[in-house]
């Protein structure tokens, strides 16, 4: 009985594919510019993306954060939503390594108010105040949830009007696009630069892109080598990262497919409370309506070869991704059910 | 006719008194530890204060990104609310200088509400989180409100549970007790160390100080070395900051009355909106029921020799100390009635 | 005509083998601790350089920079080699990231003095003082030169006896132990912590290791996250850098053979100096006993299909790896021969 | 008997007429640039040290440390001698502050290698290198030896052939000009920028001059304020200030006189190794040509009402100041040569 592994999807295995790819990959020296698998991931990423130019980076917080030293000076201000991965888990990175001043703002699971933003930013003109050098948006957010184009638009008009550039936590934005029948670049067109993984739902081992203008990657190319991100035949990486922009962002569709079907399964167990709106990419979040054995439960979902995390603070997330079938979610729900089972 | 200063208390002069002081100071070479005055100070400011310690700094934001710092390691977090001084006054100090990553909270005028406080803490467990190593607290708040003695308390006993410490951003923390009625160390008792300035209300031309334990203030000691605050017979500056403490802080009381009787007085002028609640300690806002002339307004100030900020954002401040008396607050309104008049 | 790239070691290409070990790895999340071919490398690197554990990172530049991180707090003084790569080709990443004071030490291609090492330690007693936090060292040095035992050791007792932690940037530490025709311990065993590369000559496509003590690589750990090297499905790299590790070492001894090889034919040409004692690891630097065309010789170089960097003040570099057989050795020499001739 | 404390000039007390203008000062807010005193003050300044601006702010290591943070970016590299004040006296404050890399190179009590200095410069082309962002230079030396003009324009003209700012660390900078017979501006055209000091030597009590561009002190304006050195009522501070400026420059040379007549006297002393041509300014360094019972000496010190920092490392220092008069030199030598007696 295969294992199936609903604790995130960044436990994603590279297909056979990729597999393939980086055992055949063309490489050469990044750092000469000499790798043309290299090359051809970064062109094909900042065409998909809409924006000038790319960058590979080794995770997605490696990206994110080089973005925030490639905007910022230090002493500057960032306005971010306060639920934001880039607040919540990149372990305070970007006061360490940018010195930048953090403005957290109310978030909803990744929405922001666009008008509160408005009242946050700051030109720097009097002597006590910093300026706000740069505003990041999450989407899809790491809870799941979907950030509307409307509000992306709200803000970005917001920073456009203000002249302060716009971020994208895109980790998850083909998630968001399938999520929203959209082409990325709906999404895209709606931020400066771009943070997207190639891990996660879209498989690659490791990987992400940072996507921006000629000269925001030009810079970041460099921070990139301070921060020790300059790698070397990394077109073993770059091969299975062109997989995932080519070949994994069409079927994530199947793994919200998937996930509303697990959520709707959940939902007739006596003992869950989910919302199945908030069923929006690969994640189904849900609550217990009555008091649980936790311990019970997990070695109900171990019986079953399911990996799952416990629930915190009351509420448990499954996530699905290319290695969890449709045939494999009842034995997901049936696991859960008798693990809670009085 | 005299100029009347309102735009700050920052603006009061040195009293005779201090002028006096300041001439016949004591001093030695303080980075030797042998200003006599100055430790006459520190001492004083220690007991008073109700610390163990107490370090003299050339300014209140000197004093507040040296506790930080002392706290703090590179990307803790340090929870602060959104409207506090450190937030919106210190040039983004805290990131640059100390690498904290602020996690700024709803804050009203300061007060903070401990259950937010609390579930913002971290403990660094997790390899994605930074730690919560400090959280900041302000009163009297810049804006002029005092908090309550038992919100200094919830947030107190909700950062003793969780081994947090408290910093206070007490710069005017003498008219905060004032306004309560209590003595300082009835605020000062829930927190672990509290700059307070010496000049503003208190009127010493120059200087603050930070009180905390002997472990604190000792390590302190060396990282104002380091930010190039170790200066030499600073008994010059500490004489008139003794009076400042010994002196000034009972009056307090008078520039507080006074606040309130302008604040009275604008109530009745045709065209002045203003919370007579919101006037608790030497400041006085108020806005304006319909458009004013600007230029008009400042004219008429200037005229009769008064010193204000225009309004912002359709609010202006005035604010009291020790040269500004009983009588001269007729002038003050009176100018502000003929300079909004139709 | 294959072609030969000289540039440096750190054009390789993965082996046939490698690729192989890509496709077949078994992986898991590393950030859960998933993947049993990481932990594999990590265990064995720990054992191979003698320290008690270790940490997989995505470059060699990375390696250094977090364990500085790991070490010392801002404001730390770091003792190093002038020449060094920390200095010379790292960006500045010690200041940004770990806001440490660099003391730049006289350093004759990575040889330094134990005892002007010594003078220049400081334990931070004094209220003016930084305090040493570490020492670096670098053999074999990036410019090719092994460093003796003998100095390797009196840093190392310096070190221990003013309780100052010693880093090995050991990038091509396997060669330096292949010249000196020691196991790679006895040379980490006069360190404290080491980095070591697993790409350059060992052949992995990207990686490299950092080792020492538990305490040091858990906080490390932490630390390569908030760096943004906290990377997924990392097996995929750790296959080939187990293969790296195993296989690749043993043949670094034909690396230099072919490098002293080398040394000795251009030796023998009219028009070139070269210092046949220099060539100690897979490195060889020349110079030229006359003006010479340069556009000429890499004209030369490029019709033989042999890719060089061109002089830089005059001197010359060649690096041999694994993709240069000895039979390739005369092909680079006569080109060279027939770029500088009259 | 008064004390004579021959420690250091930083132990100089204020003069009489610093005392009255300390307590006559005109003050305003200097925030707000209320202050006529301080603008006075910088505005003479800058025109003695032949800069279009200046800055008065708390101590010699704050002007040095702004000057550093307003000149360069995180990463940056920063050329400066190995015996340094910023690198032995600032408790390691611009790696802290400023993020910048130090360069430290050889430096015989601050005389530099101009053409030593040319090769360490970098522009930050390649991709692996920081950019040299600011050369620092310190006349006279913290150890008393004056730097010659020749060597301050090889240094200049390296640094503007090379598009790279010079700022001098200046503390002692008009007894520099003192000991040269120039006027302090033919130092200071050799650099972009000056620090200071109106203490030490100078005898105002509290207080340092940044002097520069307009472009760098506006920029050097707003960092102070982030730095926590934007002081209120500083005129009290400024007023002796000005003084030092005034009255106190010309009389330097009657402390490098009596320094000159102590070191004729300690040299007739069995027991004394003094090289009279290193007292160049106002410091007297000398050995001893047999062991010395320490205790014995500093006892023999004290009886004599004397204040002197013990021998470290076999050199004792002496230095003059205005404090010290002629007549006050044989009772220190006596009581040194009592001290010292087998």
């Amino acid at each position: 009985m295969k294992i199936l592994d609903l604790r995130s999807d960044t436990v994603t295995h590279p297909t056979a594919a990729m597999r393939t790819a980086m055992a055949e990959a063309i490489v050469g020296d990044d750092v000469y510019g000499d790798d043309p698998t290299v090359i051809a991931l970064e062109t094909a990423a900042a065409e998909r993306l809409g924006k000038e130019a790319a960058l590979f980076v080794p995770t997605g917080t490696f990206g994110n954060q080089l973005a925030i030293l490639s905007y910022c000076q230090p002493g500057d201000e960032v306005i971010v939503g306060d639920d934001s991965h880039i607040v919540w888990h990149e372990v305070g990175g970007a006061a360490l390594i940018s010195g930048v001043q953090l403005r957290t703002i109310d978030s909803d699971l990744g929405t922001m108010n666009a008008e509160k933003i408005r009242k946050k930013i700051r030109h720097g003109v009097d002597i006590h105040e910093p300026k706000t050098a740069l505003i990041c948006v999450e989407n899809a957010h790491s809870n799941g949830r979907v950030i509307a184009l409307e509000t992306m638009q709200q803000i970005w008009q917001v920073a456009q009007a203000e002249g302060v550039p716009v971020h994208l936590d895109g980790a998850r934005v083909f998630n968001a696009a399938s999520a929203l029948q959209v082409d990325v670049k709906a999404i895209t067109q709606y931020c400066d630069s771009v943070m997207c993984c190639l891990s996660k739902g879209l498989a690659a081992p490791v990987g992400s892109i940072l996507a921006g203008s000629h000269a925001l990657i030009a810079k970041a190319r460099k921070k990139r080598k301070l921060l020790g991100g300059g790698m070397r035949q990394v077109g073993v990486l770059a091969a299975p990262g062109l997989l995932a922009l080519n070949e994994m962002t069409a079927r994530l569709a199947d793994d919200h497919r998937h996930a509303k079907l697990l959520a709707a399964q959940l939902a007739k167990i006596d003992g869950i409370v989910i919302d199945l709106d908030s069923v929006q990419i690969n994640m189904v979040w849900f609550n217990f309506s009555r008091e649980i054995d936790v311990d019970k439960l997990m070695q109900s979902l171990a019986n079953a070869n399911i990996k799952a995390n416990p629930p915190e603070h009351g509420a448990m997330r499954l996530v699905t991704h290319w290695q969890i079938e449709e045939a494999d979610l009842a034995r997901v729900s049936q696991a859960i059910e008798a693990g809670i089972a009085r």
